[in-house]
Order: C-alpha cells, then structure tokens, then sequence
C-alpha cells in the first residue's frame, strides 16, 4: 500500500476515534451503557437484542439498526414496542462513529438506559472502528462452524461478551465446542461465552443477567 | 467523506480493475476458468469447492484460499489431493487484484483448468473488487436467513450463479425461499440458483454440470 493510502487510512481511524470518544463520554453524561453488537450476516443478532430486551423489563432500551440496505430489522424491532431507529450506509461495510453521532440524535436518551448498536453483518471491518460503546459484544453461531475465531482473530480478540447462538441446531451441525473455546481463550482468555437460542430463548436469562450486572459496573 | 479519501478511494479501484484485467487476459491465454467464489463467514465455501471438484474428475482444478488468517482450508483441501495455495491478508477484508496475480505464480497452471478463488468471508468490500474472474458464485445458506438479497443487494446483484447452501437444515430453520428468490430476481432476473447441501452432496451434479457448460462457453 502506498504511503498516501496508509497516511488516509490512518487519518480516518485517528478521526474516527476521537468521535468516538466523545460519544462515549455523551453516553455517561445521560447514563446510557452502549453496546456495540456484532456478528456475520445471519448470525442472528436482531432476534438476540428482542431476546435480551425482554428479559430486561425495568430498563429502558434503544436499538440502532445498522444496514447497507432495508429496514427489516427496524421493522421488526419498532412492531415490538423497542425504540429502534435506522442507519442505511448505502455501502459501507461497517457503521462509524460519525454515523452513530448523527442518529442517536433520534432518541431522547433517559437516564440508566441500554443503547444497542447493531453492526453491519461483517466479521473484519465492524472490528476496527470504535463506535462511543462500552462494551463489544459478538454474535457467533454453531452454524457457521467452529474455526470462526482462528480465521477473523480480531473480533474475538476485542470482544467482552460472546453469545454463541443457535446451539438448538447442535444436533445437525459439525460444531466442535472445544475448538472454537480453544480458538477463543487464546485470543482473550476470560471473555465470557454464553450459549444460546435465539428460536427456543435457552440461555439468555444468564446473559441478560451478565449484561445488567456489567451495566452497573460503569 | 473528503474529497481526499474519495480520491484515494477512485485510485484504489481504478488500479484494481486495471490488474484485474490484465489477469483475465493471462487467464483467457492459458485457457483458465476463473471463479471468484464469494459468501459469508460459514456459509461453506470450501466444502462446496470440495463437492464441486470431485464432480469434474477430468477438469485440473486449483484453489486459492483467502483467509484473514490461518490455513485451515488450504491443509484440507491439499489432504484431498486438491492443488490449493494460500493467501492470508493479514487483516484486509477482501482479496483484490495484486493479491491474486502474486499468489497465481503458485501453481502451473495448465490448458482447460478452473481456478476457484476463495474470497474472505464478507458479503461486503468483496463484492466491490474483481481479482481477474471470469465469474462470481455467492454461497449464501439457509441458515443466514432469507433477507440476505435485501440487506447485502451488491453482492447478490454481481453473481453470475448462486448456490443456497445446508438445505438439509431447511426443516430446523425459518428460511422463506420465496421471499428469498424475490428479493433475488428483482436485483439480478436471470441469475442460476441451485439448491445445495454441502453435507450430503444434494444438488452438486447440477451444479457442477452447469459450471463446466459455463466453462467451456469462454
């Protein structure tokens, strides 16, 4: 790569963090935890946030849907009563924080509230930018096989809660468990790990309860 | 975005397209078939290449195996006899030209042969690089959900043929083939769709005779 292009790209994620970094800041003026949500496409994260926000009845929660295109997941989340509003990036292959400056102006953030930001459905580039969020959660899934964390490191590497979805399909798929933990604890060793179920609800009492607990601790 | 970086942005696919064409005609000259192979983290890439290849006994067939990083694909398909070299891009989420005329020294490649490259799993920057191919195959899956044509158009709008991978997970799934189909057609009408299981081998023979009728239509 060129000097310029290297010089670009450097200028965008320097940029890109400080933005970043004032959302962030925002966030904890008004009590909101932001989580950054992110997975591979049909991993399965829309169902995840409708299965965790009703777990979580007594907190207020908002949803920021990130998509190239559509407004399906918007759709679905707004029918179910969440506040949920839309970011279309047209292209881009992952949402920035200028992008999330830009749309949380659509909420009117109370005070001790969840922010979920739903990432483009990407495993590489979703990873390198800082979005205001507190905390990366990824959406992994038996069905796109267990060698995920040998083959996109970073994004486990970064995350602080992994919810390994669709394990009702276990019976029918070659997921080796031990692989995909032994893939996972080299790159971050004590990063939680739940199994769920987006289709049966399995599992998301305790991630729900892990997500409360970690909100209180910012 | 800057006028700055959409400059460098133009730069970056101008170039691109430039050595990919130059590739084609190395291709075209040597009487390879490129297939740029494309589809989500998971989504079976390889295991299609696998069932594919054995399909066409009398066709030379070579792998380049894109990865982030590791060579898991790369070791599996070379215990299978098949001809296969690796690219790791270390971080970038896509292949692109350069990448490809580097790793093609790898192999000799010989008269009426078919060189897969297997692209990072992304539905997103790869689709907008072309590294030489004569075609685009998307592997998407039943499990990934059927709002995939909505949510990533590009991708699903470039394909030359796309195969609907683990339809033996069809009856544990919601998969709306319809819906899937539509959103489909409206974005590319013609494009061939072949319903595939890379676990059972389901739907390979139609798939792999078409590609050598395709093949032999260069």
């Amino acid at each position: 790569m060129s000097k310029a292009k290297i010089e670009v790209l450097e200028d965008i994620y320097a940029e890109n963090d400080r933005i970043s970094s004032i959302i962030n800041k925002e966030f904890d003026k008004k009590g909101i935890f932001g989580v950054n949500v992110l997975g591979s496409p049909g991993a399965g994260k829309t169902t995840i946030l409708i299965q965790l926000i009703k777990r979580m009845p007594d907190i207020k929660c908002y949803v920021v849907e990130g998509d190239i295109e559509s407004d399906i997941d918007t759709v679905t989340l707004r029918k179910l009563g969440v506040d949920a509003t839309q970011i279309n990036t047209g292209g881009a292959c992952h949402l920035d924080a200028v992008m999330i400056q830009k749309s949380i102006d659509d909420f009117e953030l109370k005070n001790d509230g969840i922010l979920f930001i739903e990432n483009i459905g990407n495993l590489v580039c979703t990873a390198e930018f800082n979005i205001g969020e507190h905390i990366k959660m990824i959406i992994a899934s038996v069905t796109e096989g267990s060698d995920k964390p040998y083959k996109y490191p970073l994004i486990f590497e970064n995350a602080d809660v992994i919810l390994l979805n669709k394990v009702d399909l276990m019976p029918y798929v070659d997921f080796d468990e031990e692989f995909f933990l032994k893939g996972i604890r080299v790159l971050n060793p004590h990063v939680p790990v739940f199994k769920v179920s987006g289709k049966t609800g399995e599992g998301f009492d305790e991630a729900a309860k892990w997500l409360e607990t970690k909100k209180k601790s910012y």
